[in-house]
């Protein structure tokens, strides 16, 4: 059986080109003992994996060129030799990027039995999900009551964020860009606040307005003029969750930081960076809370779709263009 | 009888200008219940003062413009209307920049017993000692063996800082800029790096050579390319404790800050700003474990000292020229 998968044939400098991928092919080898083949239904693109074309280690190993590019898919098991996932079984996974995948049962996890779409565990039940939730709770250890502020707030981990918030909290104001992601998180009881056309002095003002207090809490997805504005309007003893800096992802140089970090002194602010993986522990955790929630229609987690493994890289640079509300998925 | 006192009459843009500084001469009024009257002896003048006298409020009041600037003064009782200062009686308090104090009791602490000179709890036993320990201690949760890095580390606080963190750390390096400095770190087993005529990859470069391990602690007194460099040699989970900026303080408009400060998300690192004021509470503790060895004379500690009240406002501007090794004090 054959496996169509894409590749990374040059590291990128600045946005990738469309070209540096290419959808290559070729024949799986037999399954080993242990081994699991599955055919993939969905697949995820998401920010971080920009930080592993780069070549260079940093939280994450780099990917290898030349060899199948690697993402969260969800599949069905079409072959096995691992007695745990028989033929049929539902399964999450680490192959995405390609059609069939054959990898070792114990890379493989069962999708949990909630009532729920199952390309759910990819994102609001997946590691978006779990991002948001590991970032408000276990980093920015947001209690009850407190303002919440979140950039890129109408994304896959921003608009689960504003909603977990939201639902405990004080004032939660989410930053977006286009009208429709605005609509949305107004749609959801969240003030918006639109990050278009403002420097970080403007930024501030609107801030302000929607939120004169200040803020306890701000989840970091985009760095730039977000975080020089963010800083402004922190209260004593605010907590920065540093989820995403996708602002600069893709930047050949990097831009300079904010002028007013003095600002985590003057606010005697804490700023802490995080990866999701170092919390997986907790994902069982995560899932009792908030799997229900999504069961019964509590939260709203939007989904931009995009057919067909060709158009896998095409949705993954869409990312990067702030064209998607909520999770980015490829569906095969 | 008279107090002489400093009073600022305009607020400095930039670097305050000496002539912004006014000697002047009041009348005190009898004494009240409740109150003492004080002969200082000795006055201390720190780099947070400059932030006092913005005009804005930060972490603390302001400055009043034409009343007595306040500070740590060490001085001794000379009238009393208290029953717990009699005559005679040595104490700490805020009412410095001035050589006659009068002030309610409540606001008098009288000095602890350990057999040092009594200027020490203006430096090495008072709010800088109690600084640097807070810092390592309570905020960047220094643990044994942990390599640590301190800028502004000739200072009254960072002196301190490389001390208490040789005494448990693994490798401690120290940023410092003049020649004596650097002599002096190295004399106490600390690794001292430059930080004069050296860009931040110039920097990140000498940092490297000195621990190519990198560091799990940053204890930062200065910001600017001291930051940037130290962002780049974190290990994975490092703890930045922000004391001080004080690059900073006098720039009438603001600094871009560092371009990486990605590497607080690719290291998982921990960024947090305090004020010694707000872990006063600790203080006993830290005098329990850090009193006797300042006695012993197991720690050494500096001191840059000024003769005369007229001397005042100079030591303060001589703090922000690098000009100090150790705590800056004022003898009367």
């Amino acid at each position: 059986m054959q496996s169509r998968y894409f590749t990374l044939h040059a590291h990128p400098e600045g946005t990738p080109a469309r070209e540096l991928f290419e959808l290559e092919t070729a024949e799986l080898p037999a399954l080993a003992e242990g081994e699991v083949r599955v055919r993939n239904t969905w697949l995820s693109v998401d920010p971080y994996m920009r930080g592993r074309m780069t070549g260079v280690t940093t939280y994450i190993e780099p990917f290898t060129l030349g060899a199948p590019l690697e993402g969260a898919a969800i599949g069905e098991v079409i072959e096995s030799r691992a007695e745990a996932f028989p033929e049929g079984t539902k399964i999450r996974h680490m192959g995405g990027w390609r059609d069939i995948a054959q990898l070792p049962a114990d890379r493989c996890e069962r999708l949990p039995a909630f009532d729920v779409p199952e390309q759910a565990y990819l994102g609001v039940l997946g590691m978006p999900g779990m991002t948001a939730w590991a970032g408000l709770n276990r980093i920015a250890e947001m209690k009850e009551g407190d303002n919440v502020l979140v950039s890129g707030a109408a994304g896959a981990v921003g608009s689960l964020a504003v909603q977990l918030a939201k639902a405990r909290g004080g004032t939660v104001v989410g930053i977006a860009g286009s009208q429709d992601k605005l609509d949305w998180l107004e749609s959801r009881g969240i003030k918006a606040v639109s990050y278009k056309g403002r420097d970080a002095a403007q930024l501030t003002a609107a801030l302000n307005e929607a939120c004169p207090e200040g803020f306890d809490v701000y989840y970091e997805n985009v760095g730039g003029v977000c975080l020089e504005a963010a800083l402004n309007t922190l209260r004593v003893g605010a907590r920065i969750a540093v989820c995403g800096l996708i602002a600069g992802y893709n930047e050949a140089t990097p831009s300079p930081g904010p002028s007013n970090l003095a600002m985590v002194l003057i606010r005697r602010a804490r700023m802490e960076g995080f990866i999701v993986f170092d919390h997986w522990a907790h994902y069982p955790t995560f899932l009792e809370e908030v799997g229900p929630q999504v069961a019964a229609g509590e939260l709203d987690y939007e989904e931009t779709v995009v057919e067909g493994l060709e158009q896998t890289p095409d949705a993954f640079l869409k990312l990067f263009e702030g064209a998607n509300r909520g999770k980015m998925l490829v569906q095969l």
